[in-house]
């Protein structure tokens, strides 16, 4: 699953929309992979929230966020992957903050933290999941021992 | 949609069930009918929890309450209506209330209200809600309006 | 429940509004009938989304779909029916597939089913839900088994 | 928790906007304390949705309403506090009721009641909870026979 | 809001029970009430899950945990605060862990961590949310920056 | 992930066990990598509800079933990957329908077809996923038209 990220520095970026569909006839089995594919077609995020719609349906609200330009590219994953007949979208603002990534030395060797920066100031230092977990794997450790360690170092 | 009223009496019922599904390739198209298919089978009680399945699936966890002697007649509908393989299920105790229904005058005409009762005193004081709303959608009001007027009555 | 049908060429719609609605003392009971008079009173889609609220509610989300010219009907059922004293609204734009209603010759007669069209491509085929739920009804056969069959036939 | 009070007569209020964040990191633990945070800092109302996130994570969304001008107020809070690199935004509108508070006399001694009120008619009428639940455990009172009496002094 | 604590060390507890009520005419404010109450008389955990009932009804499955003794006390405050007229439940075993609560030193002054231990090893460690908070409020730092500056100390 | 299968048979299942845990300050991240490790760890299934928690906190109700054997299995993993002081369980019963696959021949070459059986008779028949994925990616075409083109060969 190929995330796409955003550019690097802190800004607003004004040329964000989110979209959203109401699905009551597209089971979990195809949502799992519609989420993929709209990751892949360059989606922002894609999320789900459980919505109870008409005729006492449990229906998924999907919703994705995505700049501007790859708006027809989401309408037509939407309309080839789902059941729905109609999108709906409105622009939306986005405060990025910069992320800069750094190489922390751990036992396990070098991993990946990513850190959030507003005027100049890191607000948030986050490990990389993938990283973390391959070697919770390789090393039949805890995940959260893992982060814990890493967050010791910070 | 007719639904089954269990005995009148204040009493330990230790003859039920809960039966629970998980489905993510069943619709909720679909599954707004099962649960009126399940309650005219006989159910006690049906409703849908949104779950968080494997492969990122957003599913619904079906729970349903019957009396023991309506299991089978239960995992008949869930067979053939949803996707299911597998149907669990385990005993449990149900305190039931007594139930008392009386009428009340109002500038409507009368109207049922359903009392719960324990130990010989009454608790809970429901209108009925079908009658509420014919009465709403008769005379143009809004439902919140017949119960306040009915419970100034109470 | 009448649910208004917006027309019927693919089209984009720029003249569509969501109206969003915090509940946290209007019971669920009271939301079922709020939910069968928006779509009366002219609402394109009405849901709901469990949310949590301050000082530990489980509250809920309404949210309705419809165009401009719905806006203050849409408040006036709000107002009356539900225990609300701000309703937010904001602008969206609708990208609505051309549908087209056919009929496909089954062994129970003709069933009309909805198709959706997106540059003159068939793009979804769903067979309407009261009809086949009909069918299952009168002849005791799953609904999922009417729409396989009809399935088979597109 | 201090909760802020839009102005008082029925008007639209065109200088609001609502905030989201996606939180697939920030811990349940943290996230009521930041909903109090948010409040205290002036935010119109704040509340959680379950979501479901990439790589089978349960998520939540944290949404917000306020006024324009506090905008900056609560980038700041969600920045230190939560685990988000990215805080979207958009305009909204919203109608306000008028908002009315009358004295009641009960047996318990006067309670606040506040009325919603729409073109000069009065629409809504809600006893203050903490008042109500004052009186609920002083008097040793469930707490909707408290609403049930003062409903019946309206 | 009193916690009840269950004794200290590891052991299988074989005296417990689930309760289970659904509510569809019981408010979000009512619900926040009653899960505080349901705490001082001794539930072990109480919580919340958003239910799809019938007639498209959003509701609410309230579940708690208490030890059998305390049944009677619990279906008290279920039949007196909200609108249920039966009462589920089951029994329940649970592992619990031995807890442990330690002081670390931190810059602050000490905090209570507390830890959970199984066959002698520590799996866990947790600082006091209370204490952590009133640091954060007291001192204007981040929840989150208290817990990883403790974190670091363990 | 590897998803282990119980026997093949129809029958009922009187060796298992559901499991349940509450989770306030475990993060969705790791929530995603435990579901897989508990799946590899033996469970039947796995899945997660959201769920209001004390103290206005959005937490997850972690729940799986497994057989009595695996019992302790689940345990260490819980223990060690969540932050649980607490774990609880109950017998359930699972009536197993009979499981058979079959081979369909599709224009893409073999799929498989898990079938449901029950008395003999099929109720239920399902392409297999990951096969289907396959196809749709490899040949760019929507997911929901593979399974189309193998219902109507069904």
């Amino acid at each position: 699953m190929e995330i796409k990220h955003p550019p690097n520095e802190e800004h607003i970026d004004n040329n964000m929309v989110k979209m959203e569909v109401n699905l009551d006839d597209t089971s979990g089995e195809l949502l799992g992979y519609v989420m993929e594919l709209l990751f892949t077609a360059g989606a922002n995020d894609v999320f789900y929230t459980p919505i109870y719609m008409k005729k006492n349906r449990p229906g998924v609200l999907l919703q994705l966020l995505c700049s501007m330009d790859k708006l027809e590219k989401m309408k037509e994953v939407l309309l080839q992957e789902t059941t729905t007949l109609g999108i709906r979208y409105y622009p939306i603002t986005v405060h990025r903050m910069q992320r800069r990534f750094i190489k922390v030395d751990t036992k396990w060797g070098p991993v990946t933290v990513k850190q959030g920066i507003s005027n100049g100031k890191v607000f948030q230092s986050s490990p990389e999941y993938e990283e973390c977990k391959t070697i919770a794997k390789t090393h039949y450790i805890p995940l959260k021992k893992v982060y814990e360690e890493i967050w010791k170092l910070l």
